[in-house]
């Protein structure tokens, strides 16, 4: 597998920004059911070994997991603080369930799972997600989470990038390039406008 | 004018955070003329006077401009990384261009211009955004834009929130609440579980 090229002022970014954790925080825009805009921090939680798409993860009872099995576009919006400067990767989603059946798939959300701390594995066994607030406190406690085998909840979402633009706010004029992947499924480099 | 239950949590936010200049920084995510998301950091421009309007600016070259006249919805994402808290925001928005012909936007246009920064205001006389790079420098330096009257390439962007999703991290368990506009144009607020 070919690095995407792109990925080198990625690493780069994150490379940059290690001192501040929320650096590895991005937005993520999808479409809902009315074709409306939806938009959510998540957290990038690496590449999948061998590819060029990111990780991330997501709760089953989540709202977006309806919205995105009926339109599996998103494009990220992704700001470093620090070095000052943006990253937009639009691409298709691929949602990986308890039901999924690809072995490969199904292994990286077992990996995702267990490179979790306690408490963000603890967070998918809370009560239901955007409902009215469950006023029992102990709801929120449960002991009895493997730190091996995901819940049935827990969801791997891999976005697959097909269009890269990275935003240099430090240039003078800013720079800016635009990555786009052609039908032969290489990429395409093009310094554009700020 | 009445503001709405969310300001006073939003301002509070804004003032933790104040010591980063990136905070008032949040991802406007829309919809394309194919119905597939977009995404992308602007700068929050304060209040629109005597209103619980977002003032957001951009620049008439842009895609989005297209976008925002064929679909004017937008959901907001503001993450605050000092208090770990998130505002999601979603409603419809106004596009403020130089034809618009109302004297208030007309005025609020020309009042965010003079705000803007020198180098900002530049921006806006800079060869076209998202073509192949010019080369040429001296494209970028303009020596004659007026501070006072905006460029025509100048937009307001106002949106007018009707659901606002606010997070708090820092709880425990974490808190959420959700803000929505009623149909008597009175707010609803409602804890939720995150």
């Amino acid at each position: 597998m070919l690095l995407a090229p792109w990925r080198s002022p990625l690493s780069r970014a994150l490379h940059r920004n290690r001192s501040q954790p929320y650096s590895r925080y991005l937005q993520l825009a999808t479409v809902d059911f009315q074709g409306l805009p939806a938009n959510r921090t998540v957290v990038f939680r690496g590449f999948l070994e061998n590819s060029n798409q990111l990780q991330i993860i997501t709760d089953a009872r989540s709202n977006k997991i309806a919205h995105i099995q009926a339109k599996p576009w998103a494009e990220i919006c992704w700001y470093f603080s620090k070095s000052r400067e943006q990253f937009r990767l639009f691409g298709k989603l691929i949602l990986v369930t308890a039901a999924d059946v690809k072995p490969t798939l199904q292994l990286a959300r077992q990996r995702a799972w267990q490179n979790l701390s306690d408490s963000a594995r603890l967070q998918f066994s809370w009560p239901n997600p955007g409902e009215k607030r469950t006023e029992n406190l102990e709801a929120f406690s449960s002991s009895d989470i493997s730190a091996k085998e995901p819940v049935n909840n827990f969801c791997l979402l891999l976005l697959t990038p097909e269009k890269v633009d990275h935003l240099e706010l430090k240039g003078e004029p800013q720079n800016r390039c635009l990555y786009l992947l052609q039908q032969d499924r290489t990429w395409s480099t093009q310094p554009i406008n700020p």
